[in-house]
């Protein structure tokens, strides 16, 4: 009977391990992706019925599916040691919450939505780009800290300065906040922010511009940077595994050089041997 | 007559490749274009009759300069090889549909606009810009599909939120995506989307400033990564090809030190050969 | 009591190097920065009194702190050469200043908003970020001057000729400049200042696109590449002292093939030798 | 004589070149643009008569400091060898005209604006930066030249589809190319643009989607590209003039390993030598 699992467990894998098994689920999440959007519009209600068992389709299936891929491991707690896995699982098992209960069905159709998200972890070049962005994350952290402590004081001072000028504005230190957020992007911030301000207080371009400098240009900048930072070093590992481009040339070279080295201290050590003989 | 013919295509090459022959097809391109921009324009009426001329002028004379690079090839079939030729060919003999159906009329004007885009298949510097863009292509793609899935599952969730705050910004998945767009881009996002919505929802901030992170900051920089890591890699590639600048230093230094390698391997050998003729 | 003395400072220095110190120290600018946030709360003013004593803690404990960290330091003047020391002394000292005087409350508010500032001088990461930041301020300055120049040109020649279309926009050169920043970071310069000045003079949208050209894409750039340079540099740096990636290895190249040189030297002249001592 | 002239040269060639002489200069230079902001003001025609004598003032003393800077050369055709001598010279001639003329009053005031850049030819940092950014004009030229055509495609094709939603934004070729220049800003794109268009033509955010991705992330990024490479090209030069940096160390080991192969050569051909005078 062990040898029936172990060739069932075999078949599985095989199964999961198929190009046209791999599109089909692909295929499945865009119809899902499809069905929720189609749930959007006003008129949908009329094939509600049917929507209402195709999402169950879908629901099934991925159950099935992600069913196939835990029995396909030897040992279930291995599926469970891959990142992207738990995240299937989790969004799987979310989903399967009955859709009836009318005070949950909004929180249904959310937890429907990050399905398309599935489209992530099956597709490798996704993945990637994904782990590329997480790996910036730590460093850009800081940057977001430097940038809050920024917003935080302007939000204070602005709230404490403009407080009288427009009460929706800077009411409060959030509200300010929301404020310089929209000055950061450029949004009408001259328009309805500064202008209005200026009335009052004919020195706060002083307070907006420094702002803006501060944030928009410099803080922009050093998140470009870190990026770019980041890029550079993946692409110049990725030269050096392939073997091509200037990361890989330096690579061989300096191994080659240590090589030389010693080639060359053999050299010096027979020279030397030669003139001891010849004395 | 066999070599009549080879000498007339002889002729018509030395006249395709004649680059007095080049400028002229450029400034009739140019006129062609000077032609689609008067049509735009009411006053143009008057002389509808001449504009109407001076077009099949310019059909003509496209269609000529067409068949003549036809002509000079020695098989014609060798002329549709090169991509920019096909693109040519498709554009002239698509514009001599005739303008007169009134029907097709819009069509055929808009045909004669991509006449101006012939421009960039006769200037050099252009394809090559071109042809930098196209091979980022690929690894744009993938972050286009990233940026879709966030765009659509904040779609949904927008539709599904704010169905009944704005009809016209939230009513299904396909406006919802477009509005988002709009945030991204970072016009009247807050203005015209964020403050309306926060009066019904006054946490949805949360759902805009995540989605501006999410998008404008993190991917509109992974895109600047793409178009940079592509650039360097095209000017590393032209400065080997070259052999100045600092990528051909390197390659020129790592195929040195190869044949450093193995004359120090003939050092070594020599060496080895007197001591024993020594001993 | 001169060793009385030193063993103080010895447990003063061992509480001030402490981990927990300086996350308790850590946690009150935080709670500090929460306090002056919950000022700005209009329902606040029930919990005035608490507030006001809270804040008076908050003071004293800075006061503690930095008292701590001078007492720690064997000769006090050491402690003001570094300049996150000076920094964080005149916070402490300068929100010691009463709030009582109704006069000075509003100032004494704002010097009480950059306490959240002395986060940076706490958090490492933080520091080296503004030290990079501060790098590239230099090179940044004479950018800003150039900038300010192209401003200035176009601020003079804007007040000269739109004069009497907005008194607002282009009154005198301070208010055209500042009309030009909004031009330059794209705020409703095209809907609020470009086709209300085309009305009048037509051909004033040379005047408006020159400028983007020259300043938001232009200069922008320079910016951007002066920032990626620093980087650049920073992280070559870094790769030298870590040992590790491509600068480390060119750095590792160079310094060997000096020794190689001179190995090389060695090894020709002990073969003149070997053939003197033949002859 | 001849040697009183040339001893007369050698002292205004002294003054010339003293610190002094330049700071007064600049200083004049900032007076000059003080004195044109001033003028920008209402309040400033109480001071009429003192502003225009200062005004004389001002271009005097550009004349003698241009005819002593003209004296100091020995011939004084090597002058105008330097562009930015012959820069100098056209603004300070140019504002010679006569103010007094009421016609052309407006613009003698422009011509004493660009009295400003004198700046720029004075500060050695900025004639850097400004040299910087004219070498990477020609291939900006090209950049700029696609984004014509594409600009002129869409501007044709926005003409003819949408002249009638609005005469103002689309009336002919001129204003839709304004109008999509408004669109590459992302000013107002959507709210004045796109939505009056969307509800004639529901499917025109396709025109104005495709129309944004073309220019404002993809050629934008070409832009930035282009900066960067120049940028890194002069970084690099200056390291290895400077002989430091990761420039400098391949520069330097590309030449040693030119004369390592040499020295090899030359070791090969001793031991040759060597083995023959053995046999």
């Amino acid at each position: 009977m062990n040898q029936t699992a172990s060739r069932w467990r075999d078949q599985l894998e095989a199964l999961r391990a198929n190009k046209l098994f791999e599109s089909v689920v692909i295929g499945i999440i865009l119809f899902s992706a499809l069905l929720i959007g189609a749930k959007t519009y006003e008129e949908s209600s009329r094939f509600e019925q049917i929507i209402y068992w195709l999402d169950w389709g879908v629901t099934l299936f991925f159950l099935v599916e992600i069913i196939i891929r835990l029995a396909a491991e030897k040992h279930f707690i291995n599926f469970f040691r891959k990142g992207w896995n738990i995240f299937d699982f989790l969004i799987v098992t979310a989903s399967l919450m009955p859709i009836d209960d009318s005070e949950m069905v909004l929180l249904a159709r959310l937890l429907r939505v990050f399905r398309v998200l599935r489209l992530v972890s099956m597709i490798p070049e996704l993945r990637i780009l994904l782990s590329a962005l997480v790996k910036s994350l730590p460093r850009m952290g800081y940057v977001a800290l430097l940038m809050f402590i920024i917003f935080y004081i302007y939000g204070a001072v602005g709230s404490f300065l403009f407080h009288d000028v427009d009460e929706k504005l800077w009411g409060n230190i959030a509200l300010a906040m929301l404020t310089l957020f929209q000055v950061a992007t450029f949004e009408s911030w001259a328009t309805a922010v500064l202008y209005p301000t200026m009335e009052h207080y004919p020195y706060s371009w002083i307070y907006f511009i420094s702002f803006i400098f501060l944030t928009a240009f410099v803080f922009l900048n050093m998140m470009i940077g870190i990026v770019l930072d980041v890029m550079q070093k993946e692409s110049a590992l990725h030269e050096i595994e392939s073997g091509e481009g200037e990361a890989a040339e330096i690579h061989w070279m300096r191994e080659n050089m240590e090589q030389m080295r010693s080639q060359m201290d053999r050299i010096e050590a027979k020279l030397d041997r030669q003139s001891q003989a010849e004395r």
